[in-house]
């Protein structure tokens, strides 16, 4: 990939010019969710919005079973233009049937009302994307909702704080806030690009445009990302490149191998840095695009980092596969291997279970040819376990230097092909089951 | 079914007629493996020994990458006679290359040549069957294996006591020893069926006979199992019944998900009942079925009960699936997601994981279509915590009540269909992962 110059910059969602954001509180947590339990006052309710309408993009769970603010933002994405962004956390609004589609819609419609009444001109429930993260099949309390929408449109700010409440407000079992912007050239203008995301367990998204299922399957957890930018970029191609960007990032992480119901990607794009919209392939999209991707990339490793109990980040690497479906199935058949996470958590070097599964992984794979190896992130120096399927001559001292590291790069090369693929992976750890057993005498620390 | 008559009675590999075994410590545990590891003398060798040759059937790991001997059972079950059964725990003699090939072909001769010296007449290393469980990656300690055949050799006695020697040298992480025997009437003959298995971790079968991969793809992790019976049944006779066995016991289990490298399942008959060989389909083939669906079950179900760390045991039950594929892919989409797992470690009767698990599945799934209920095994009283989508009337206690016993079954109505499919499952505790991280600083408790 070629360098494309652009300079982290602080903020998020309100970095780009033209956009506001607010995060309050409106005790949906309490009400609704054991997973970030609201023994505080913790913000449940976020408000993005642009100053002008905006080209939208975005990518949804392709889970079967989705929740009623996805199947919202599935519709509106097609009409490609956007002003506000509402989204709860605490309540998943997923599996709450007519109820919940109802009350997704109304929280559009109250969001479109609020911002009216706050000034914003000519806004519709058309123009406001929803969604949810939380508890399953629990009805939103909307008399909160209803109070937390207009808490959040009268809290509307431009400011570097605001931003990092709504990104506080989207949190559930995450421990810290995610945020990234970014500044960089296009055709001679200043744009600017941010975005916030959410995500702890049920991580393993497998994200489409329409929430279709894409021929190459993937599982999912919760995540939620929402991205907003001055560029000016019609929705068509904006599409594209999130398509990209997230094929990348959002689509190549799993935490516990689960694909959540709410999975949401969104990006607004509001043309404030008036630049000329870049055509597809250009250089100008080329540079977009590469921005997109970094933003992505370094909120979906942020998502991995912060996973429910996650003590150790590895960022697999698969190549040699007979086709890319196979080197896919390859590195998720050992990411999500329930042997292999817990071997990381201890730091063990060990590559019985991860061979076992490669080989029961639906890809072509061949004892005496694989390799095994692990790398420090960033170093270029690849210590072998295994060479073509032989112990390799790395002292068990030399490869624990590197796996018990707090991030390392796991190397397979199956020799089948030449087709790649990578997944960012975390371990399986004690404090994962603790926190997701909970404890049925206190119902609010259950799952729903 | 039809019930069959057949009784429980004591023993195991040596309950039918003409059996002999043996269960000896030759220190490979400490040589090649952490788990289990042996820091008392721990048995590690066994030998089962027919009085005349048997006809033999098996079944075998679909993992791609498959261990030595699991290579040269699939040959000489194909000859389909066969007179004893050597096997190691401790070292899975897998990913060991062409020395692994030599190895396991040497643990044959050897056992043969030490019958012969023991006095069983006319053997050669081609009526061996060999198996492995342990480590992987790490060579047989050769010198102990012979010790440890020697000693074997001498030692072999038809006695209730020597099989239990036997089944205690074949576990590795497992707890307890796992056995059964029954006896029944076969065209006017007693015979008797019995056997030992072990399993723990990397449990989720899918054999086939040949170890070529069934068009139904499935997981596992090691388990072993030898059956021995004094029916007369011809070979071809044999393996169709033990596909049909395997098909509804071990190929039905998981415990976490991964499927071993060294699964296998043999069972040994030599015609000493001295009934007519049944044909296929006829009412003798039947009760046979019978009883070794029985055996085979139990065994199955105790390899979960007695999976690493699991404190409950669940059942699994699909129906109204398209497809059977889609059945069974639902059913392990839930018995394998870590969320689910997780919540049954804690009795969490929420339904909302297990709705997203089948979301994601492969199979077709609507949300206004699906139940979810939860019953104490043996009861027929289905108490619904998700009525076609729906909240069930039952209250949270009343769920609970089914859902923190140590047993209990889920029943999922898809609604899409009439196919069925069950899975044994266990739940994910923090003693899992603490058993499977190991610790580097004490190289004996890591995977290999």
């Amino acid at each position: 990939m070629k360098h494309f110059p652009f300079k982290s910059i602080e903020g998020s969602v309100t970095a780009a010019t033209g956009f506001k954001a607010a995060g309050v509180f409106c005790d949906i947590k309490r009400l609704g969710t054991g997973k970030g339990s609201n023994k505080g006052q913790k913000r449940d309710l976020a408000l993005i919005v642009s100053d002008r309408p905006a080209t939208v993009a975005g990518d949804f769970t392709t889970n079967q079973i989705c929740a009623a603010p996805v199947k919202i933002c599935v519709s509106r994405t097609k009409r490609g233009l956007a002003r506000a962004v509402v989204v709860n956390s605490g309540n998943a609004n997923a599996c709450t049937g007519r109820q919940g589609m109802r009350d997704a819609e109304a929280m559009a419609k109250i969001t479109a009302s609020a911002l009216a009444s706050a000034g914003v001109d000519s806004i519709t429930a058309q123009d406001v994307m929803v969604a949810s993260t939380g508890r399953i099949g629990v009805t939103l309390p909307m008399a909160n909702v209803r109070k937390g929408i207009g808490l959040a449109a009268r809290q509307l700010q431009a400011s570097i704080e605001s931003a990092k409440h709504a990104t506080e407000a989207i949190m559930t079992s995450d421990t810290r806030p995610k945020e990234i912007a970014v500044e960089f050239q296009m055709g001679g203008r200043t744009v600017r690009l941010g975005g916030i995301c959410k995500g702890a367990g049920m991580i393993q998204p497998g994200m489409s445009p329409t929430g279709a299922r894409p021929a190459l399957r993937s599982l999912h957890a919760t995540m939620l990302c929402f991205l907003t930018t001055d560029a000016a970029i019609d929705a068509k191609t904006l599409q594209t490149a999130l398509n990209e960007a997230v094929a990348k990032s959002f689509n190549r992480i799993t935490v516990d191998g689960d694909m959540s119901t709410n999975d949401t990607v969104l990006i607004l794009a509001n043309g404030m840095a008036e630049n000329e919209p870049p055509a597809l392939k250009s250089k100008e999209f080329e540079i977009f695009q590469a921005a997109l991707d970094h933003v992505t990339l370094q909120l979906a490793k942020k998502i991995v980092l912060d996973g429910e109990g996650v003590s150790r980040f590895i960022t697999v690497r698969v190549k040699g596969g007979k086709t890319g479906a196979e080197a896919d199935a390859a590195a998720r058949a050992v990411a999500n291997s329930a042997l292999v996470k817990a071997s990381w958590c201890g730091g063990d070097p060990n590559w019985g279970r991860i061979i076992c599964a490669l080989g029961y992984s639906s890809a072509a794979v061949k004892e005496a040819a694989v390799d095994v190896g692990y790398s420090l992130p960033g170093s270029r120096e690849i210590v072998y376990a295994l060479k073509r399927g032989r112990p390799g001559s790395a002292t068990f001292k030399a490869l624990c230097r590197i796996t018990t590291a707090k991030e390392f790069d796991l190397h397979i090369d199956l020799r089948q092909g030449k087709a790649q693929a990578l997944m960012y992976a975390a371990d399986l750890t004690e404090a994962y089951v603790d926190f997701n057993k909970g404890d049925v005498n206190d119902p609010s620390t259950l799952a729903g």
